[in-house]
Order: C-alpha cells, then structure tokens, then sequence
C-alpha cells in the first residue's frame, strides 16, 4: 500500500503511538504541578505554498502553524528547535527573509527560538518542534469532551478556504494562531475538549466524534462564514471543507458561555450529542456532514 | 550571496543566535536543578544517504545523530519529536521500516517518540527534535575548556571516512552515540569542554578553538587510527578530515584520567594551549592541522 492511500493522519499516529495523550497531536512531559507541551511540524514549499510564496510568509507559516497546536491546548509558548532543508542556490536574502517571519511570529506570540540545524535540500523545508507550558489542570485535551456540551468556534471561518482559492497568500499563510484565546479558555478550567480547525471544520469534527465516541448536531445558520466566503455561493462548502483556519474548536457547558463571552469573541455552533455521527442541520433539515477536508498523502 | 558560499554552520548559528548558551548546538530551558537540553537535527535522502540505503537505516541515523548531541552534553535522552517528509508514492513498508530504525534506536538509548507529524515530500526528509535531561552541574559545554587541559576522545576514529570510501552502509549509518561515555563524563564533573566528532575531528577542534579562544597541540601518534582506515595510505586523513564519528571529543585536568578509564575507553591525543592554532606534531615536527571536514552546503 501506497501513503497516498493511507493519509497524513494515519500516518503520523504511527509516529505517536507512543505518545502520553492518546488522540492529541501535542505530547506533554509532566512537570511539577504542569506540563510541557511539545509538538512538530513540518512545512515544505512543494506542497504548502503556491508559486512566488515570499520567504517571510514562508517563517512566519512555518511557525504559526506550531504556536496554534500550543494554543489549541491552552499552553504558552516557550521554546522553538528549527530544522531547515534549503537549497544550495538559494540567496542569504531569501534565508534572512524566513529567519524574519518566524522572528515577527515569535515576537508576536511568546518564546523563543533556542536551537536550530541547516541542510542542504531540494526545497525549502522548515521543520517546528514547538515546546510549550500549561498548568496540569487547565490542559485542554481532544479526549473529553461531554454529551449535552456545547460547541463553540473562536472567530470565523473560511477564510482559509477563501484565500486558497484567490490566491491570497498574505490570508493563506500570515494565520493567527489563537494563543490569547487558548490561554483565557484554559485558565477558565471550563473547557472539555479543544483542537485547532487547520484541517477545517467539518474534518476536525469527525475526528473529535472518533476520539470521544460521541457526536455532533451542528446548526448551519450559526456557523461563523466570513465576509469574503459570503460572496461566493459555495459560502458554507468553504466554511466546513477547507483547511487553512486556525481558530479553535471546543466543548463546554452552556452556563459558562456568557463568563467566557467577556473576555473573547466566542460563538455556539452546536452541541455534543450522543449518537456517534455529525449531523448539520439546515433550515430544519438534517443532513450528515461529510468527512472531508485536507489531508497530504491524499 | 549563495547558500553554498555561506555554510552550514553558519547559518545554522543564524538560527540560534538567541541560543542561551552561545556556541552549543544544544539548547536548554533551566529547571529545578536540571537543564533540559533540546537539540535538532534534519536528514534526508538526497544528500544524506547513498542510494540503495534501506529505510531502517535512515531511521535509525536520524535518531542517533539527535541522541549524539544529546550525548556530548552529558544528557540522558527523555523524548523525541519526528517530522517526517515523506514521497507521495513510497511503499507503506517504507515507512515502517523507517520506524522500526527509529524505535530500535530509541529502545538501546532511551527516552521515547512522543510525537510527531508526516508531510509529502520529493525525497526522505526525517527533522527529529530530541530532549534530554541533565543535572546543571554536570552539563558539558563547548565553552569552557582551560589552558593546560588533557585532550580526550572516547574511541577509535576513522570509521566514517573508511564506509563513506567503501560505501559500507551499516558502518556509515548504523552509528552508536556515546550516551553512557556522555553521561559518565558528565556525572565526574571534570569535563571542562566536550563536542560529537560528526564533522571530523580537525574541524571540531577548529571549532573549539574559535569559541574557547584557545589552541590545541595533537600528537598524531596518539590518535586512535581505527583498524579498517589503517589499511589505507592516508590512515590518519581518514581520522582527521572526514566526518561521521561519533566518539566524544573533551578536554579535562590529566589527573584525573585514570579515574575516568576505570570506566570506559578514553584515548589522551594532546593538550590546549594558549596559542589560537591547532598544532599536529607527527615525528616530532610541528605542523598545523586544516580546517577541513564535512559541512552542509559546502
């Protein structure tokens, strides 16, 4: 069997099967009274960043995409290891140019970058090993969340499906990763479960269904679309089935919504339900939502 | 500028100019009483491994060279972060054999795979992060050797330059980081200065000398030629000027020498000395040893 037949996330659970925390793609070395949160990932130009990608955008991607993982768990960040493949030919104009998007990504989102390591590769590769620190009892896992919850997304959606499809590589790749919002959700001690939307919405809900064994009644009219998804008549196709949006999802009793809705901008999509399926309701109907979204290897 | 003209080395200073302790290539965060050390290190298939290298090899050396600076600075190893580029068309065979190096790896040093992610890519690119542990007080840094220090490796050397020569694919790949030697070292508390011999002995004292601000007289009859590189008219070139060892190199007070070769193999090759030059005495006469060995993008 091929990868392309297997798929990203099968893949990498081979990787972590050891891992501490079953499910969640974060790992934790437990210190006293918190844990460090450790995570990785990988970026190269091949696959993620159309043609003309500027360098800066290229850092910056690589290492938000890592800071969102942290903050999908609530942790702060504290410390980077980069490992870059790049080519021979390259310019320094162009390495200094990555070295200053993951400094602007740093500076704005907390830690810093303490190792690194250089080679020589066909492309531009940036692998983040991302460390950060939560307390024990504010960890916001993928495992835990409860029938009767209710679902919440941190800000809109579909503007990574948007920006894919205009080619807007500043909404594409200079993403914000929610490490306010992840601090302020943790430290609530509300939360059941949480993870980052990069696979987009309707794929992160079917693997939060897989890992909890329950499932999801979301409402369509709810669903945060973003201006620039509105003028398109597949608004809510980009909200639910593209990857590329970095705000969170996560599950909590209802009565903590207003306490929460204080500090950051919060919206209810729709509630953990018993029957292991996630179901979109739309003007009254009832239809499955399709487990699609992006995944390499596919 | 290019790349190439540029180095490994110092672009991957580059990268970790914020490091906290300057001239390692290993990072630390500071805990109660102990470092941990964090390391990175990428390999990959184009320019790494010759063709034909089985994929249990490749996994297994990406491990090791992690473990190895982990090794140098005294640290028992405690995790791993893998991120793997991997060909959309490899055999899932592939892939597993390139775990089962890893994990075999894993198992004779210690620590664990904590997590992990896989992406496409045109070739085998495996970025570990690695994460050790060890007392403050025990830590060996490159900076911090004496005038007057014993310069010391812990076996024979050689051994990469022969299987880069001869193509023998296990010696070249299947290498043993010296994490016992390392934490022995570390936990005597004589070392002064320590470093991996990965890019050859003449360029690791080269780099010693830079960031200790101080100079190295070797004797060339004291360098543990290893067996299979004697056979060749340029033993000691072999020894000197090729990477892929991966001994220890350290300095420490000669007193306390026979303490530490009641415990493991460890081979006195000269001395630090004021002069900022690396001084090789072959039959009595003086000569300077070059600059050279194995960098990326060179």
């Amino acid at each position: 069997m091929k990868l392309k037949d297997i798929g990203e996330r099968k893949l990498t659970y081979g990787i972590t099967s050891e891992l501490s925390i079953p499910f969640d793609d974060c790992a934790y070395l437990e210190r006293d009274g918190y844990y460090e949160v450790m995570t990785t990932d990988m970026v190269n130009s091949r696959t993620h960043f159309p043609e003309n990608t500027p360098f800066h955008h290229m850092g910056w991607y690589a290492m938000a995409v890592n800071i969102s993982d942290l903050a999908a768990k609530g942790a702060e960040p504290l410390a980077y290891l980069v490992a870059m493949g790049l080519p021979r030919d390259m310019e320094e104009e162009g390495y200094n140019e990555i070295m200053r998007g993951m400094q602007e990504c740093v500076k704005k989102y907390g830690g810093k970058i303490v190792g690194g390591d250089t080679k020589e590769a066909d492309g531009v590769i940036i692998a983040v090993a991302a460390i950060g620190k939560v307390k024990r009892e504010e960890f916001m896992p993928r495992l835990g969340m409860k029938e009767g919850d209710a679902v919440y997304v941190t800000g809109e959606l579909g503007r990574g499906g948007v920006a894919l499809r205009e080619s807007n590589i500043d909404d594409l790749l200079l993403i914000e990763p929610r490490v306010r919002e992840g601090r302020i959700l943790a430290s609530s001690r509300k939360v059941n479960a949480c993870m980052d939307l990069s696979d987009g919405l309707a794929s992160s809900l079917h693997q939060m269904m897989r890992i909890n064994n329950l499932g999801f009644r979301i409402y369509g009219d709810a669903i945060p679309v973003c201006e620039k998804a509105k003028k398109y008549d597949d608004a809510m196709n980009l909200a639910l089935y593209h990857g590329g949006d970095y705000e969170l999802l996560f599950t909590m009793q209802e009565e903590y919504e207003n306490e929460i809705k204080e500090r950051i901008n919060i919206i209810r999509i729709g509630e953990v339900v018993e029957e292991r399926k996630v179901v979109l309701v739309v003007n009254g109907e009832e239809k499955e939502m399709r487990n699609e979204g992006y995944e390499h290897f596919r």
